[in-house]
């Protein structure tokens, strides 16, 4: 199939290979190691130091639970909403995200 | 700056670019024109035909509003998860996605 994307659509696609690739056996939730070694390969600035346990927290993850799409989708949102209020100039003194 | 993006964090970029990109006065939301043509150079399954009406339904704008980031963001996480559902090989019987 020699179907062209888009950029946006290739895009949407990244996101969504990366967490399904991010898990051994295709289940629907990550384990938290996988979630880890996702972040450390994709987003290593979210697993310096300490952090890493407060973006489980901030995204809904429970002890001893596994990572979902949902939880994935919710960081997801977080950075971008972060990014696109960056490129908006907006006031970024309530910004409490992680990673920008 | 030789900063090194990882796949994910240049598929975040791309998408709060796109949306960036469609304004033509850098106005925190798209005229409805604006969005159709980004809609139509980015995903233009969904603004076949008659769809277009639909998708701004779905994602909540209202008759004569601009649409924001938060109304966009509502659309590409609706083509993710359907995209995500699509892998699991979870059943479909209830996707009401326009897309895939």
């Amino acid at each position: 199939m020699a179907t062209q994307y888009s950029d946006l659509e290739k895009a949407i696609n990244t996101l969504v290979s990366n967490f399904h690739a991010a898990s051994s056996d295709n289940r629907p939730t990550l384990k938290v190691d996988e979630f880890k070694n996702l972040l450390s390969s994709q987003l290593p600035t979210l697993v310096k130091s300490d952090t890493f346990g407060e973006v489980l927290k901030q995204i809904g993850v429970k002890d001893g639970e596994g990572i979902s799409f949902k939880h994935f989708w919710s960081l997801i949102q977080n950075l971008a909403t972060s990014q696109h209020g960056l490129l908006s100039h907006e006031k970024l003194s309530k910004c409490t995200c992680l990673l920008l």
